[in-house]
C-alpha cells in the first residue's frame, strides 16, 4: 500500500497514469487553498470530471475501504483535503457540508492568521480562537482531519490538546534537520507523536536539508532519525509534489487574495518559483526509490510498507467517521 | 411502511413526534424553492442540526436501505428533494454535488419557465430546453429524481420521454377528477405509468375536488379509478402538506424573487393564503385513516400497503443509485 499524505499537481491524464506506473493506491489531493465555498465546490465539480472521464485510473475515496477498493480494481484512490479554512468561510455548518462532499483534511491556517487559528509567517501567535476551537469540536464529530502543516508554533500545540482525535502534519520536516519556517519543532513532533497523530515526510525543495540537491540517503537518515523520536508508526509521506504547475499557482498558493503585492513565502524575489525536485523524488514513478532508499538505512520491510502507506490507511480507518 | 412522496412543514419536533405517531417510516421533504445553491446549502445545514438534535426521531435518507433502517430504529426518515431546478443554478455540475449532499428528487420547473422547462402556470410550452436535456442526462446517471408536478403537459410529456430512467410527479392529482392546473391529464398519467413513472396524491385542498371540504371516501374512489386507470403499483401519497406554515410561506413559493407584485397562484386576493386542510388528513398522524378509507374502498391490505408506502420504496430502491 503506497499513499501520499499530500499532492497538489496540474492534474492531467498524465499525472494519474505515472501514479499507476509509481504504484501509488491513494493520494491526498488539495482542492482548495484560498477558494471559498462555493469555488471549492466548483474545484469538487472539476474533479467529478476527471473521475467520469479516467475510471480506469482513479476514483474518489471518503474511506479506508475505498482505498483497499481502489487497490483491487488497479486504481488510485483520490481523497480531498483543503490548505486552509477558507471553504468553511465564517459557517460552522459547512464543516459536516464539506465532509458530505467528501473532506478529510482541512488545514486551520495557512501561513496567515485565519478565523481558526494563526499561520507560520505571522509575527505573533495568540493560539486557537473561540470559532477555532469549535471547529476542532465539529471536525471531531463528524471525521474532519486537523492538518497544521502550515501553522504556528503555539497553534499548533493548542490544536493538538484541543482535538480529542489525532490530527495530522501531512506534509512537513523536522526543524532540527532543517530549520524551514515550514518545518517542526521537537516539541511539536513529540505532542503529535504522544496523542497518536501523524507527520507527512515532504518532498518540497524548500523543506529539505540541501534543497533541491537533497540527496536519498540523507532524506531518509533524517527519517530514521525521526522514527526513533516519534515511533514509526506515526510516520508516512506528504510529498507535497506540485507536478506540472505553472509558476503562477505559487503565487497563488502564497498570495491568494489577501494583498496586492507579491510574497514570496519560501521563495525570494531571485527564485519566486517552483524549486526543481530532488533527483530522486521527480514525480509519482519514484516511490519505489523511497522504498529502497528506506531500506538502505535500516527499515525493514514491514516497516517501508508502513512508513509509506500502511500508517496512512491505518490513520485513515480510525479518522475520517464520525466520532466513535 | 408508509411514506409520504411531498412535505413542506414548519419543521419542529412537534411535526417529528406526530411523524412517529403516524407511523411514517419516511418523507420526502422540500428543501428548496427558490433558494439558490448557497442558500439551498444552509437549508441543509438546518436540517443538519434537526438531525443532530433529535437522533432518536429522524434521519437523513440517501437510499431505500436508509429508510429500512430508519423503520427498524423506530426513526423517520427524511428525503431531500427541491421543488425547482434553483439549487443547480446554471450549472449541470451540480446535479452531481446536490445528489452527494442527499438530494433524490427535482422538480424541473415550477409554475414558470425555468433554464430546464416550462411551468404550468406560464401561457406558452415551448418543451424541454437545450439544457433541460442536458440535466434529465445528468440526472438519470448519478440517481436525481426528475419531478414535473408543477410543470407543463408538453415539457411534461417530453421529459417523460427523454428520461432513461422513471419519473415522478410526486404530488398531483388527476384533472379529471378536480380541474385544477396543478392537476394532471389522463394523456399525462398514461404516459407516467407506461414508463414505470409513480404519481403521488396531493392532500392539498386547491388539488381536491370540493376543496377543504373533501370528504376520505371520495379522495379513495378517485385512487380507485386511478389505480384501473395506471395500475396500483404506478401510485403513492404525496401529501403536499405544509403544516404549521404562515401565510407569508405560501406567498414566498409563489412569488420567490421573480415578480415584485402579488401571484395568488392557486390562491386569490379573497383567500390568499394557506387553505384549510379537509378533516380526515390534518397532519402525519393522519396516516391511518387514509388505510382505512383505502380498505373501505376496496383495496386488499397489499395493497394499501403498497400505496401509502411500498411503491415509493420500490421506485426509491430503483432510482436513488448510479446508473444500473
Amino acid at each position: 500500500m503506497i499513499i501520499d499524505g499530500l499532492q497538489y499537481a496540474n492534474w492531467s491524464e498524465k499525472v494519474f497514469r505515472q501514479m499507476r506506473e509509481g504504484g501509488v493506491d491513494a493520494v491526498h489531493v488539495t482542492i482548495a487553498y484560498h477558494e471559498m465555498f462555493r469555488e471549492t465546490v466548483a474545484n469538487i465539480e472539476a474533479w467529478n470530471r476527471w473521475f467520469e472521464r479516467f475510471p480506469d485510473l482513479i476514483r474518489h475515496a471518503k474511506t479506508g475501504d475505498d482505498i483497499r477498493a481502489a487497490k483491487a480494481e488497479g486504481r488510485t484512490a483520490i481523497v480531498f483535503g483543503a490548505q486552509t479554512p477558507a471553504p468553511i468561510e465564517d459557517d460552522i455548518g459547512l464543516v459536516e457540508i464539506m465532509h458530505t462532499l467528501g473532506l478529510r483534511f482541512m488545514q486551520l491556517s495557512y501561513n496567515n492568521q485565519s478565523l481558526l487559528a494563526t499561520g507560520c509567517y505571522e509575527a505573533e501567535d495568540p493560539g486557537l480562537t473561540r470559532m477555532g476551537r469549535e471547529v476542532i469540536a465539529e471536525m471531531n464529530r463528524v471525521g474532519l482531519v486537523v492538518d497544521m502543516s502550515h501553522s504556528a508554533e503555539r497553534s499548533t500545540l493548542e490544536a493538538i490538546e484541543e482535538s480529542t482525535r489525532p490530527i495530522a502534519i501531512t506534509h512537513a520536516n523536522p526543524a532540527s534537520w532543517h530549520a524551514a519556517r515550514r518545518n517542526k519543532s521537537d516539541t511539536v513532533l513529540r505532542a503529535l507523536a504522544e496523542t497518536g497523530g501523524m507527520l507527512g515526510f515532504s518532498l518540497y525543495p524548500h523543506h529539505l536539508k540541501g534543497g533541491s540537491d537533497c540527496a536519498l540517503q540523507g532524506f531518509c537518515e533524517m527519517i530514521a532519525r525521526t522514527a526513533e523520536q516519534m515511533g514509526v508508526e506515526r510516520l508516512g509521506i506528504g510529498s507535497d509534489l506540485c507536478q506540472d504547475q505553472p509558476d503562477r499557482v505559487v503565487e497563488w498558493m502564497r498570495v491568494g487574495r489577501w494583498t496586492k503585492r507579491v510574497d514570496y513565502g519560501e521563495g525570494s524575489a531571485d527564485a519566486p518559483g517552483f524549486p526543481p525536485q530532488p533527483d530522486f523524488f521527480r514525480d509519482n514513478r519514484d516511490f519505489p526509490r523511497l522504498a529502497n532508499g528506506l531500506r538502505a538505512v535500516g527499515f525493514d520491510a514491514p516497516e517501508v510498507e508502513a512508513i509509506l502507506g500502511g500508517n496512512w490507511l491505518r490513520f485513515f480507518d480510525d479518522s475520517f467517521g464520525g466520532m466513535p
